[in-house]
This record gives C-alpha cells, sequence and structure tokens, in this order.
C-alpha cells in the first residue's frame, strides 16, 4: 500500500524522441512537508537553484519531472522555461509556483520544447491517480537509459498506526549518458516538521545515495527530495518514532541506491566495497571512493581477474595515511593480503566466484580504528565504452 | 650526442615471458649528483623506500630498472629481493649498495625471479656502452606493455661550453595494466648541488609527469630520477645557467610526460586540457584533473563526440568555486560555451575535427583570475577495457 493522500501520474509528452514517458508528476492532497538534497556541482541545472530557494518548506504541494532533457547550460533561456514549468504545474493542480519542486534529467545545454512541456503537464494533471500503477507510471516517466524502474517500500507501525513510505529513483547506471543523472523521490505520509525533515533527509543521503557511483562524475542535475504530508494518524513527537522512521528512510534508500550501479546496459557486476579499521568514518570513505573511481580495478572485476595489486595500491593512493604493513583485503571472502603480505590462495576458484556473482564484495581492512565505510559502484566493460562513445552525434 | 660520461646497457633476463629485454643498467663514470621523486601512495613498492634514503645524493653510481615486475605488496621478501639487487649492482659496477639507485616496474604482489635478476644485471654490467644504440637499448628494457620507447634529448651553450641532457621514459598509456607505473630517467653532464638538483626536478615534476594521467591510479612504483655528473666543463654558479638548465629539463620532461598518455593499445587521441582564469594554479589544476578523470569525457572524444555538457560538469563538480555565468569552454579551437550561454556551433564539421586529429584540444576559462593549468590525458575506448579486463589470470 502506498502513503495516503499522494497522487501520481505519468506520460509522454515528446520530449524524447523515441515517444517514451517524460513527465512525472506527484502531489500531495494537502499541503505537505519537504526536503532536498541537491548537487554540489557549480555547473548546474536551472530546477537545482530553483528547489533551493523552496526547501525545506511546509506546503510543498507538487514535484513535476521532465526527463529527456537536463535544461542544464542553457543560459537565461533555460531559467525562464524552468520559471514555467513551475507556474503551469501550479495552475493545473491549483496551488502556488513557490509550492512545486521541479527536476529534469537527460542530454545537457539544449533547451527545453517548451510546447510539448506545456501540454505534457496539463495531460498529467488530468491523470493523476492514487493506486500502484499510477506510481508505477510516474517512475516511469523519470527515466532516461535506465533498464528499468527503481522503487522501494517500507512501512512500520507506531503506536498502533502504521507509516508508510514509497520512493522511486532514476539512475542511467553503468551506461551513464545523462552524467548518472541521479532523481530520488520518497513520498511519506508520516508528521514531520522541516526541519527535522531536512536533518533526516541529510543523514541518509549521505548513508544511501551519496555512496554509489557509476563514473564518479557529479552531475548537474542530482536531486533527492522527501515529501512528508502528515496523513498517517501515527504521533511523531516522541524520539523513538523519528528513530524507527530514520532506520526505515535509510533502508528505503539504501535499496533505491544501489539500484543505481547495479542497472544498466553492460554493468556486468555490483561492486560492494568495505573499508574498517580507519581512525574514523571519513577516511574509510575516501578510500571506499579511490578504490571505486579506479578504471583500473573496475576493468579487472569485469573480467573477473582477482588482480589485487590494483587494490591495495587504489587504496593507498589517498591522502589518508596507513601503515601498509596493517593493510587486510579479501575478495568474496577470500582473504587475499593480510597485515602487509600477500597470501596463497586458489586463484581460479576466486575468479569462478567473480564470474559466477553478480554482486563482488571488496573488503579492506587499514588499522585498528573505528572508521568504517560502504560504497557500491558498477564494474567498466565494453559496452559500456561503445554506449558512451556515441551520444549526442 | 649524449651527455659525456655516462653508459648503458639494457638485457634480457627471464623476467619476461615474452623473452623481450627486462633489465636496464644506467651508469656515471664519476660519482653523480641525484635527485629523485617518486609515487604519493602510501603502498609503495620495497624499491621506493630504497631510493627515497638515497637521494638527493653526490655520489650516485648507478641506476638499474626490472621491468616485468614491480616488487610491490611483497612484503619482507620483497625488501631483501630489492636489498640484494642493490648489492649484486653495486658488486659489477664496482661502488657500494647505497650508490644504487633501483626502479621496478610490472605487476604487483608477485615476488621477483632473483636468479634471473642476478644474472641479468651481471650480464648487463658487461654490456655497459657509451652509444646511441647502448642508450636505446636500456629504454627498451624499462618498457612494459609500452609501444615502444620514450626518449627526448636537449642541448644548449652556456659561456661556450655545452650541456647535454637525456631522458628515458615508460608509461603504460592507454592500456595500464601495471598501473600506468611511470618511471623516468634524465642524465645530463651538468655541475649541480645535490639541493638545486632536487629542487629543480620536483618543481619540473609538477609541470610534467605530475600533469599527466591515463586512468589517474597513482602507482605503487613511480619514480623520476635526474643525474648529473658534471662532466660538461660549463660553469654552473650563475643564476642564468641554472635558469637555462631548468628551462631544458622542462622541456626535455614535457615531451617524455605527454609520450605517456599518448601511447599504448587502444589510445586513439591524447586530449590537451588548458584552465585558465582560476584564482590561482592550484584551483586551475584541481579543474584540469576533474576534466582528465572523467570516464564520460574520455569516452566521448574517443567517440569523436563534441558532448559538451560532460567537460563543463566536470568542470564544475570540483571543490573550486566559480561563477557558472562567467565559464568559457572551446574545443579544437570553436567556441561552443561562452560566459554560461550556449553558442551555435557546427557540430558535424567538430566531430570531424575531433576525428581527423590525434589531439584534441579542450580549453576552459573560468572568469578572470591569474590562474592556469594544463594537463594531458589519453582517451577511454573499448581496446583500453578489452586489455585490462583480463591481465593476471
Amino acid at each position: 500500500m502506498l502513503p495516503s493522500g499522494f497522487k501520481f501520474s505519468g506520460v509522454a509528452c515528446g520530449i524524447k524522441a523515441s515517444g517514451k514517458k517524460d513527465i512525472a508528476l506527484i502531489t500531495s492532497d494537502v499541503p505537505a512537508v519537504a526536503a532536498g538534497v541537491y548537487t554540489q556541482n557549480v555547473v548546474r541545472a536551472a530546477s537545482i537553484d530553483w528547489n533551493r530557494q523552496i526547501t525545506p518548506t511546509d506546503h510543498l504541494s507538487a514535484i513535476v519531472v521532465n526527463s529527456g532533457n537536463a535544461n542544464a547550460c542553457t543560459g537565461e533561456e533555460g531559467f525562464r522555461n524552468n520559471q514555467q514549468m513551475a507556474f503551469q504545474t501550479a495552475g493545473a493542480v491549483e496551488c502556488t509556483s513557490g509550492q512545486v519542486c521541479i527536476m529534469s534529467t537527460g542530454v545537457i545545454g539544449h533547451q527545453l520544447p517548451m510546447d510539448c512541456v506545456s501540454k505534457g503537464i496539463v495531460q498529467a494533471s488530468r491523470e493523476l491517480g492514487a493506486g500502484s500503477q499510477d506510481f508505477e507510471s510516474a517512475s516511469e516517466a523519470i527515466l532516461t537509459t535506465d533498464k528499468g524502474t527503481k522503487t522501494a517500500f517500507r512501512s512500520f507501525e507506531f503506536e498502533g498506526e502504521t507509516i508508510r513510505l514509497a520512493g522511486m529513483a532514476k539512475g542511467a547506471g553503468m551506461i551513464g549518458p545523462n552524467m548518472a543523472t541521479m532523481l530520488g523521490i520518497v513520498v511519506t505520509d508520516a508528521s514531520l516538521t522541516p526541519p527535522v525533515a531536512q536533518d533526516i533527509l541529510k543523514r541518509v543521503a549521505d548513508q544511501s545515495f551519496n555512496c554509489i557511483s557509476v563514473e564518479g562524475h557529479t552531475s548537474t542535475n542530482d536531486s533527492l527530495v522527501l515529501m512528508a504530508n502528515g496523513q498517517s494518524p501515527a504521533p511523531m513527537k516522541h524520539w523513538k518514532a523519528i528513530q524507527a522512521f530514520t532506520e526505515n528512510l535509510t533502508e528505503l534508500c539504501v535499496e533505491l541506491a544501489t539500484q543505481i550501479p547495479a542497472d544498466g546496459e553492460g554493468a556486468s557486476h555490483l561492486i560492494s566495497i568495505k573499508v574498517s579499521g580507519a581512525e574514523n568514518d571519513q577516511d574509510a570513505d575516501t578510500i571506499c571512493r579511490s578504490v571505486a573511481m579506479s578504471n583500473l580495478v573496475k576493468t579487472a572485476i569485469a573480467g573477473a581477474d582477482p588482480n589485487w595489486g590494483r587494490i591495495t595500491s587504489a587504496a593507498g593512493l589517498t591522502s589518508v595515511t596507513f601503515k601498509p604493513e596493517h593493510l587486510c583485503l579479501a575478495i568474496n571472502g577470500c582473504s587475499i593480503f593480510e597485515k602487509g603480505q600477500p597470501l596463497a590462495f586458489d586463484e581460479k576458484q576466486l575468479s569462478q566466484s567473480m564470474s559466477d556473482e553478480f554482486e563482488t564484495l571488496i573488503e579492506i581492512r587499514i588499522g585498528s580504528g573505528p572508521g568504517e565505510a560502504s560504497h557500491w559502484t558498477s564494474d567498466l566493460n565494453e559496452a559500456y565504452v561503445k554506449f558512451n562513445s556515441l551520444y549526442t552525434t
């Protein structure tokens, strides 16, 4: 079951030449609390600046998403088009433009075809519905090169009342022609205040969407918005309720986030990297990212090749210092390097397990500190390169 | 002509299964001043720790290089083997082990076959010669997957006397199976003191070898060593002589360094990135590297695809802030984005020039500050991925 008091729709308005759905609309029956986290890229889409002014808020009415065009690097005209989307959506769902969040995803540097977009918004407002098929339809309309929709759901009870969360995301995975643009939307009927919603969302994003990568190229459009309309009667004043909500939101966002590197033409492995024993979590995270960003690690895993020197050297190349004689490494549970010494291991057997399993688990220990971190990324194979060599032209 | 007072040799001792040359020896007839710069990777080869203790010095006699095995992540046994290489070389060329620099390059995590190495060092010491063919032979013996040798030469006159410089490098380029391990050796007959040599080399490395990348994976073995034996009678006490030497060394090192990303199976483009208008050089360098590290930029250029949104977004994703409305971009001299606004340009014509030219020039301006930087990298195509997916197994 979906959270109470939300409606969804997804329509095709002609932005995508393929004729696939490209406008999604999500509305709350009552003005909702909303929080958002956005790309840190200096070069960002018009929609990012717009949303930053709006969230956190206690009266968001709608989120409108177009796919197929990022409306980024489009100058003044791009800002005007973004504004027009907000006004048209506000007109269609009867609210003010300041109650509308906007997300765009797709190719950079092209102006939006506003004729199509305007018609699409009107049509989407007419098709709004509260059923699973409506949610699914909206989830489809936010995709670009994704293989399929990415959704996740959670519910929990507090003092006898049910709170529901439903999330959708898009991410181009291994074939990230739109810069692996990531969009995430989570709706819930929980009662939250804007500062609490913003604080929870920031912390959850750091443990989920901020721990995934495809090629580490931060998009101009990355956005994650949480909408909480308070339609569940569950009381949320108690810290235990907030804690339960945060745990459920974290689980939901990790489930959504890991679908991104796992998806996409060409991605033949999801790579999970766990670093422990660092002085603090930040250091562990830095090492996780260095391993995740290494094309040499990613190509080795695509080939089911336990070429582990690429991993130990990637762990060592950051600004984080550690004693090489404390370094340990295991791949898929097989210990390979222990306290700075190479171990004898069955290369063929390990290669077979890397070939058989979709997920490759890399565990690195750099000392005995309490710091730890996780990261999920995709492997790098020929299909990725082929796809990304020819995109705009 | 080569600098006076140096001898060179390259032999095959059996480290490489292919039977190609894998031991290089370079000696100075008199103890030479030497300076070195080495990998910053925490996980580093035994040879790196050894060389760090030796340079800068005023009495280096020999540099011995083995290719085909990095002697990194090899624990205690690796350190002992490295030491043995120094002692054996010292015995063969009649000096002490502390007068021998060692470089290793190749696969990580395997122990050196010391029987082969020992025989190779003795043979190399017997074949030392001062001719161009000897220099060429040593240049060959340091290679791994390089397509061919990488050498560069300079000479200049000061107060009627000639000073010569000769350099060799190896780097696996686009196909970086040994982590794009970079080795560079420059010999000169100039008279320098150890601190001056070290200072010059550090500054020159920052403008040459530290401005190239293949996949940005810092190796366990990167080394650049300068040997100056003072056999040219040119007086070097005057600052103008030091300045002329530095300029020649910089030119030589840039020429050597850019051969690395240009080389390698699969590298179909050398990408030159120039960033200007930053507040300082450091900021410009940060943006250069972000563009150079982007798989999306590198695949687009492999496909001669002027998908410029990938470049502007890569420029924006670092910690360096700038005003997006000041951002300008040109590819191969064609202006595409000017002060935050997309320009109309002939996509087909630009794609054709990217396809025709081996070098693609990306020029980015982020403001009106004095900071600027350059970086050279290779594109990313299917051949790279194919090669790197199957290396050790």
